[in-house]
């Protein structure tokens, strides 16, 4: 790396702050990380967070930090879909022909084990020290007791924020003119639960299979841990009907779950008693611009641009961002202006089409899989992909298992949906999905579009 | 007003703050202004704010609160555009044919003269008081000389934040979980200027008319003053080939003024010195949602809605936000959470559909207005609705001349926006533009939207 050495601070220690925080120790940087939370390797974790699927570009940046294979022995692959229908026998999805997989990690086992890494590297972790303000013009973070007491100030050369959703670093950014800005919450949350592991310690469920209950408005997924147990996630709109403001006592709970998960009924006592404990958290889309101040400031991961967790890309885009960063530093030196505008420039479109899709999966499981047309038109794409080995590569796998851009995702799986929308209306569909004249057509419509 | 009582906070003494003071005095409230800055009427005008245009809904609200009158007497009424473009001689397009006009009032002077009907009324003002804080659900503000030192606690039943698009009180709503919001600015920001009267008092301009040099991209307006002044905005990109970043030196603004604003001229030299020492300024699109927080704080005007001001509706949807709040009072009484829940669910469609309308205007002044097909689009729905009178209403029309809902403009707008679409694929309609063929189209067409 053809770099002068600087001073960075990092704001949040994280797992997009660390290893970030690995990559600049790499590139010859002091790095010292701040945190408002104490050391993680040193608390209870708390168990509120959506477990982590590692996929391609996650691993790719932790490759790049030469950290992959120690992260890969906490992390367990996944190489199917098991779906848990109503009045079906479970079925498994491949995630491909390949042995193509996603990987289950708990967030706070890879935060532990990302921090030890990047202390190893040299960094320096300020635990408990609570960042109120940021001079954004001089690189400087103010930390105290609280926001109202005296404040020690910390100056650095540059500095990056990798603070999460709620980002301190960029709310400050946002009080300038000229940034756009916007949080937006879907009317469904989160709610964390654990099935837990069989008493010899094997996992209750298949242990290579992200497990989904998919029930229209409402899901419960599951994810295997290293212990033998699973963290579930159940998503659930906030009001209505079937919503968290319907479940108000044990039995409430209890007949949601006997209802609408038959099979997970033997771990129904401890879900109940988990979902009675475990907060109710809500979903948010962030997007901003500008993602930089000069040379001095830069956003990173959820800070710029935070996801509804529907494709399972927050971590690795936040990752993804470390990747395309630490190129850009490759490429430009010591020009941190040009880093940062290129970083910014390059990635600004790639995080608003992650975010696109994740919404757009969101819709498609809470409105779309009990649609008869969907569903037909999902098996004319299947049918098709099977026939043309390369032609049809759905944006699942764009996204999850390759490293082209987000964007090109996006954009060839809107032009996807254009052509079945033109497909969908030829007559007589549901007795000829399967025709040579359906995937002929196909075939016309993306030469046409290719064009 | 069949209401008990209450002791009510509103943050912000402009010109939103100060008309809900008065009609909140008119139920029989207890009311307190605050606002961080001084008042008003004991400084010299900043002149930093694009000059008001108030139209019906304006004057509506003002005639609730009986102060029409009062305001009137310091408006001058507009009942044309006047057109300045290059090339071309000076041509006048009226608002409408009974005299309709809109009525250009300086916002310093109403503001003053709406501080002082306000304290007439019985309101108290604390000026210079800065609120740092707001605890929603005590409904208390915090307010102190700095934002470490100490706070004195002031306990309302209900708090109104009125205090401008970077709302403060809007600022702790927005840390809360599920709360939606947005701010996006455009590239063009604006500058105000002024053309100073001629020696004997009168105006250098027509003085009933809205003097508009649209340029594409940039544009000049001027609107006048009752000292025979002209409140000016020229509104330019911020960067580019032509912009304010362009513009360094006087010789830059002078040649730029010379080149594209010939008939500013005799006034050039002030405009020079203005250009110099005036700001900047930008121009944002402000959303959030939810307005309200229980029974405890509304937001009102641009702290809920900021537009830009394209179609010269930001203080005319403010001051409607209190007619419709009112009404509410008038309807719920005491129940004021039915009043809030009722505030913000009718009124924020309103709100999205006039900060749509404005920004779509921006876009018609700067794209649109040299491309010769929309030129002819408006030379056609110009003819029919000559030829049809109430059968083809502009929005400009609905939203300035009409207290119909906003969101009835937008939607009616995107239907003639449909018809004109499909009118404008006609083939030669170059040569017969105002024949019956194309009006029996539009006619026809009509019909099937109308269904």
């Amino acid at each position: 790396m053809n770099q002068s050495p600087k001073n960075i601070g990092i704001v949040g220690s994280g797992l997009v702050g660390a290893l970030l925080a690995i990559y600049l120790r790499k590139a010859g940087h002091r790095v010292t990380v701040f945190d408002r939370r104490p050391d993680i390797r040193t608390v209870e974790f708390t168990g509120r967070s959506i477990n982590l699927a590692m996929s391609n570009r996650g691993w790719k940046a932790l490759r790049g930090a030469g950290i992959e294979e120690e992260v890969r022995r906490i992390a367990i692959p996944l190489y199917q879909r098991a779906m848990h229908l109503v009045g079906k026998p479970l079925y498994y999805q491949p995630y491909g022909k390949d042995g193509e997989a996603i990987w289950s990690i708990s967030r706070g086992v890879l935060n532990r084990k990302m921090i030890d890494l990047a202390e190893a590297a040299g960094t320096t972790f300020r635990f408990g020290e609570k960042v109120w303000d940021v001079d954004l013009p001089t690189a400087q973070l103010f930390t105290g007791e609280t926001e109202k007491g005296t404040w020690d100030a910390w100056k650095f050369d540059h500095i990056f924020g990798c603070d999460g959703a709620f980002s301190r670093v960029r709310h400050k950014m946002q009080r300038r003119s000229r940034f756009d800005y916007s949080q937006e919450f879907i009317d469904v949350g989160y709610k964390e639960l654990t099935i837990r592991p069989n008493p010899d310690g094997t996992h209750k469920l298949d242990k290579n299979s992200f497990h989904i209950w998919p029930r229209g408005s409402f899901m419960f997924i599951a994810m295997p841990n290293l212990d033998g147990s699973f963290t579930c996630t159940l998503f659930l709109p906030f009001e209505g009907e079937v919503s968290f403001e319907a479940l108000n006592t044990r039995e409430d709970t209890r007949a949601f779950f006997s209802r609408h998960f038959p099979t997970v009924m033997p771990d129904i006592d401890n879900l109940c008693e988990d979902f009675a404990k475990n907060p109710t958290s809500a979903l948010v889309t962030i997007k901003c611009y500008p993602w930089t101040y000069w040379d001095k400031i830069a956003l990173v991961g959820d800070a710029a641009h935070a996801v509804v967790p529907f494709f399972g890309q927050g971590m690795n885009a936040g990752f993804e961002d470390i990747s395309v960063l630490y190129s850009l530093m490759e490429t430009y030196g010591d020009d941190w202006e040009a880093i940062f505008r290129a970083y910014e420039a390059q990635r600004k479109p790639d995080a608003d089409a992650i975010a696109e899709l994740s919404y757009r999966n969101f819709v498609e499981m809470s409105t779309k899989t009990a649609d008869p047309s969907f569903l037909l038109q999902k098996r004319i794409e299947k049918h098709f992909a099977e026939q043309h080995p390369g032609l049809w590569i759905p944006a699942y796998s764009r996204v999850t298992f390759s490293d082209r851009p987000y964007r090109e995702a996006l954009e060839i799986g809107d032009q996807q949906e254009a052509i079945m929308k033109e497909i969908m209306q030829m007559p007589d569909l549901e007795a000829r999905w399967d025709s040579l004249e359906v995937s002929n057509r196909m075939l016309e419509l993306l030469r046409e579009y290719g064009e």
